[in-house]
């Protein structure tokens, strides 16, 4: 776990992200994954992601729990214990000495022998890094609320790829936020083949309807920030319903907000086009919003990162 | 197109291959991918892959004029012309002095700078690279034929993610092949979710019942090994259907095949356990596996390596 480049002790730069990757730790621009590793070449990889504010890790144990279960789903076999990603990500955020950070952490495949095309045979191995916190929007569309628009591009099934299990399969998100860009959305949505709500790029979705908050049930990750908003609404004795949601639904609601590692809750203004609100997030999502800020600055699920970790 | 690694006139050893890398030439072990770079990170790039037999690649045309078709499809924008990865691909041919290789194109999405998540904001770029050939299968495996397992896995669907534009979203494929391999199986080969026969891992698919050969019109890569055999059941008069083909057909099916730049065709021996053909290749397999190597060999759709390329 001690293995590191010599770089360390020297004036490497270390200000835009530290890494592991295999064993060694390194400035995050060093941390690379060969072009012919089936985590590149057949998107064989899961991971999950960590945010840490203000220098605490957010639901660190969730989010681990989580990253287990997508090994396990994958059938990944990484020689890192839990408590030693633990260790791995206390040590990147020590090296890096950000107190705001995006912290990854990556299961690869790997590859096996030259000519030998069978995933059990590739020896699995662990990557993570933290880089400079960055919301999934910047703060002026967080007053104004995001824009979003429903894709035509049906998210890939449940039944094909598992997205419980997080992982890089983001070809329909990719082409959906061209899509977005292009009817001068911020963010697609995406709907199942069935047309129900799933979620889009890097966030969950929910709606607002009646003063009642939906969320999808089905063919989406399920997001540690989705846990900690139904959660909130619990706390706060507001109404929640985890089940399908037609595009109609989403089209017709009062409020929209979206949630993610990257930015916790996030109010829309727009979808499709329509305005919402007066053009600003509704007022049970900036409720939510506020509360769940107002909850981690005062240490919510929090987890000190230890800057003395080596 | 000249930028090369100062190695390149040193003691550094080619023989495991040569790669081009967004602007400069590298053996293939340098050639890495940032572990935030999109084309990994959300498995947003496309890629092509020729082979060369003989120092002669095979239908290099075709292959340059598909990728074309993927990096369009999918909205990159790379630097190099059809005619620069021409050139690319036969520099690392002549730095790898291989005579027989697999020889990958890549166009990879990059990243935007820090907090920009718009796929259209990144500098997308091309990596390629020429390694030994090897074969979908060993020779062993060739002679007493492929054992094939239909999938419980759905292809994932083409409405999600075009696989006629190739691309890396193989998590379908990635446990199929767990499965085949728990089942005591070579390779899976995919249904859609209407339950017809898509494609393999790598690989396409033909039937033959009857004396007619049958394969699959849709949610698969329309295969450049494929053509080749369309073209070949032409010559040889033997009649073809590309037309949907059901789960049950293939189980039922005198004969299957399957066709890749890994190898050309490939007989089948026993599918889902079920041994056809005395648990070997079946007569049509064989007859287009060995036309398609003569003609191969004799310089069939070739384009001699320019072994001095500089």
């Amino acid at each position: 776990m001690s293995k590191i480049n010599s770089a360390e002790q020297s004036t490497v730069d270390w200000s835009k992200g530290a890494a592991y990757l295999d064993g060694a730790f390194m400035p995050i621009s060093e941390a690379r994954v060969p072009v012919t590793d089936w985590a590149y070449r057949r998107s064989d990889a899961v991971y999950d992601v960590v945010s840490v504010f203000d220098g605490q890790f957010f639901r660190l144990d969730d989010h681990l729990a989580r990253f287990r279960r997508s090994i396990e789903r994958y059938r990944f076999t990484p020689k890192e214990t839990d408590a030693e990603i633990r260790h791995i990500l206390h040590r990147i955020m020590a090296l890096s000495g950000l107190r705001s950070a995006y912290v990854a952490m990556d299961c690869l495949r790997g590859q096996a022998s030259l000519g030998v095309r069978v995933p059990s045979k590739a020896r699995n191995y662990i990557a993570c890094y933290a880089a400079p916190f960055t919301s999934l929007v910047p703060d002026e569309h967080l007053a104004r609320g995001l824009k979003l628009a429903i894709s035509t591009i049906p998210r890939i099934p449940h039944e094909s790829v598992d997205a419980t299990a997080k992982n890089f399969h983001w070809g329909d998100m990719n082409m959906a936020m061209f899509e977005a860009e292009d009817r001068g959305a911020d963010f697609p949505v995406l709907l199942d083949l069935k047309g129900n709500l799933t979620e889009g790029p890097g966030f969950n979705v929910f709606i607002v309807t009646d003063g009642i908050v939906a969320t999808p049930d089905y063919n989406m990750l399920e997001g540690v920030s989705r846990l900690s908003v139904l959660e909130l609404c619990r706390e706060l004795g507001i109404d929640v319903q985890i089940r399908p949601i037609s595009a109609q639904e989403v089209r017709d609601a009062d409020e929209i907000f979206v949630t993610s590692t990257a930015g916790g809750v996030i109010g829309a203004s727009r979808i499709d086009g329509r305005i919402m609100n007066n053009d600003r997030p509704g007022p049970v999502s900036e409720e939510l919003r506020e509360t769940y800020w107002t909850k981690r600055k005062n240490g919510w699920h929090g987890e000190p990162v230890q800057y003395d970790a080596a």
